[in-house]
């Protein structure tokens, strides 16, 4: 069958349910802890931190397919469905056998796929009566999809944004501003856990765990509000099912089947979403797909972390998570573009990586940025650095086809642009970009901070 | 018929051909004038600063279709078709009887539809054996369009930037020096035309019209090098037929046809593409959409300017249109936000609306941009703020439907997004914006640098 450059979905064929991956393997992840007990925690234990359903949502390891409200498909379909792209002119490029597929979640204005759980979690605010949200962002793709759902729905947002990324990238914040959000610099002066670190150093540029803290904080302590995650979550990536579950049908429409799914890996949003039903299909052996999550060198979560009990956050004060973790002290290189910089990795994840359901590659930014820049070229798509993370591992698997003359199909996920990234383009340009990789050493120093926790870690 | 939220047409629907409006027109544009004879040009005059099929395209006023090379439609099919959007929360956020469509070109790295003429233009001087071209750009998106098309045929480009957006606006540099092209501020010390502006005011910011002068003595001095140009040219208007087609052929398919087609309009070139078959429907007595041009009240060339022969650039070396025009001299204020800030407009539309076949309205930028953060808000695209002209013509007329109770179908073209232009939208945010409007006087001033042509004007 002759397959188009672009293939999307019609309105009627985009699915009307997410997929809960947890619901088709064999093993669970392990629970998470309450830090206050250091028992496993309850679903109520998760009440005055998230909004009522999505706690349940976050819990839920049995119920296999979950109806995706009217109230959401509604704001799905204004931006949805995402194009299933066919990469002829990079295949031609590269001169390989090898088919590339790719899904692309940055033609909406937040430039990512955060807007599919973003649109989720604040409807699901909205229905709750909830007044207010917060959250965190780094690079501003969360924040600024939150923006966009929190907008839409009439929901004040606070948005805790890393205080370098505040300062570097100021037209996020204007992007941000302009949907009606507040943005705080992290670490600010208006919550505990910013006070105590600008105390110590009042000069510091913050951290993702550290505007966690605040944005926590500030749910907990503020009548009517939660606070919402971009990633990490069970249920950001049962949001995020929504790629996998478009890029399977439409692979379907094409008589295809993908012999290797790519994923970038930072938090696991993404590459959650993207393989969910590739890997429903590996757990219930009806197909054996390679799955590949690729991260960035210079925080190696998977590749190079400890499969551990953690803390979500540099405040210690959210649930603890078994995870692949650097630590959550763990600080990446502030040279490091874009995002991909979270110490710990989903659960959901790190358990599938941790029973050899899923492959990990670790590559340094300078190969990213050239591999952004060759995608840019052919498909004319100028990628965000997360993405191109993704770009370079599908860019590899089909070089190795060449050698070996094998025409697989690969299909990766194409995350957003990077419109926002351009520093870190004029850096890869002038040749001054960092290739700084953690030693041993520094991963030490994460690992120490580890938590103990009587009778499990 | 259910009409779905975006309407993709099939890569096998996508126009092969595109529509050449003068071919429907009673009565003709009035040719251009060599500025060295100060008579109609021939299509040879043009072939020292265009590439031959480009000049013979702008002298074309006879041919109705010309097929696309399927060197373009290979490029085309990368990132069109774009997607016919109907606009159900705008429309129900504004309680309108109204139905509003929108036809979306901003999907794509340039970010705007600049890209359908990017293309042709590079494509054909790749064809001829060219091995370089040059180009002008102001806010940006025509570069970077540009530079998008010459990397994917491989020809060596320099941009020629207005220097005060060349300051502002860095990453928008970066993303053409990620596509290979040079960039240089405008005026610079690498012309004679830039050289002399410079002795006479060092501190000059530049303008559209001195880097025009700049790009095409480049080109015509230079072995193999040619000028392209990404608005007010027929062979621009022509390539951007496209968008128009694919608007129509969507409508069709959802048994709609426009009440009124609008679009904003700076030189044209999103405008004349748009609403070529609409036009030719009414030209052809088919059927009698409305047709209106917004423009930025700052920078009003239909709605205050004259109906005169003028030169397309400040450096008075390009050939003389007969064109509504502000004089080649006027510079709009440098608080204006965007693109829009050319002194005159196509031809062709200046013809039409000369004809009466046309309408116009002029607007503030403060109403504009409110009229972009409520487009935001309830249709999540962050539009550019030349889209958000069409954007606010659209609002103004689903509100007279409001008060009416007539049920228009109203189709606008959102041309792009917004993500280069956040410094302005952080100026409307905090109050700073500009409401700046010429008086007459500076108008005066403006005319009073229209030339003479012995015979004619």
């Amino acid at each position: 069958m002759k397959v188009p450059h672009r293939l999307y979905l019609t309105e009627d064929q985009m699915p009307t349910q997410w997929y809960n991956l947890r619901a088709d393997m064999k093993e669970q992840p392990d629970p998470m802890i309450n830090p206050a007990t250091m028992k496993p925690a309850a679903v109520e234990d998760l009440y005055p931190v998230f909004c009522t359903e999505l706690a349940k949502q976050e819990m839920d390891a049995t119920t296999r397919y979950i109806d995706i409200p009217a109230g959401i498909l509604e704001m799905y379909k204004i931006y949805r469905p995402s194009p299933l792209i066919r990469a002829y002119n990079l295949e031609k490029a590269l001169g390989t056998p090898a088919k590339i597929y790719y899904k692309f979640e940055g033609n909406n204005t937040s430039g990512s796929h955060k807007l599919n759980s973003a649109i989720a979690q604040a409807y699901y605010a909205k229905q709750q009566g909830l007044t207010s949200l917060t959250t965190e962002t780094g690079a501003g793709q969360w924040g600024t999809a939150l923006s966009e759902a929190c907008a839409y729905y009439d929901i004040p947002l606070t948005v805790f944004m890393v205080k370098c990324s505040y300062n570097q990238k100021p037209h996020r914040r204007t992007v941000m501003n302009t949907f009606g959000a507040t943005v705080i610099a992290s670490p600010s002066d208006t919550t505990n856990a910013g006070r105590a670190i600008l105390a110590e150093d009042p000069a510091n540029s913050g951290s993702l765990g550290c505007a966690i803290s605040e944005a926590v904080e500030k749910a907990v302590s503020t009548e009517g509000c939660r606070y919402v995650l971009g990633s990490v979550l069970n249920q950001v990536l049962l949001h995020q099912s929504v790629i996998g579950l478009e890029a399977k049908k439409a692979m379907e429409l094409l008589d295809e089947y993908p012999d290797v799914v790519i994923g970038c890996a930072g938090g696991g949003s993404n590459l959650g979403g993207l393989i969910a039903p590739f890997m429903q299909d590996k757990l219930t052996g009806k197909a054996a797909p390679r799955v590949v999550a690729v991260e960035p060198a210079s925080c190696p979560s998977l590749t190079r972390g400890k499969y551990a009990y953690d803390f979500c956050d540099t405040g210690k004060i959210t649930p603890l998570a078994k995870m692949y973790t650097l630590g959550c002290g763990f600080k990446p290189s502030p040279d490091h573009a874009g995002g991909l910089r979270y110490h710990g990795m989903s659960p959901i994840l790190s358990k599938l990586y941790h029973d050899g359901y899923m492959e990990a590659v670790s590559v340094r930014q300078t190969d990213v940025f050239k591999a952004a820049t060759m995608f840019a070229k052919y498909e004319t798509i100028l990628p965000a650095p997360e993405s191109a993370h993704a770009i370079l591992g599908a860019i590899n698997e089909a070089l190795e086809c060449k050698k070996t003359g094998e025409a697989k199909t690969i299909l990766f996920g194409l995350t957003g642009t990077g419109y926002f990234d351009m520093v870190a383009y004029g850096s890869y340009i002038d040749g001054t970009m960092s290739t700084y990789v953690p030693t041993d050493a520094d991963l030490q120093k994460g690992f120490a901070g580890l938590p103990t926790i009587p009778g499990i870690q």
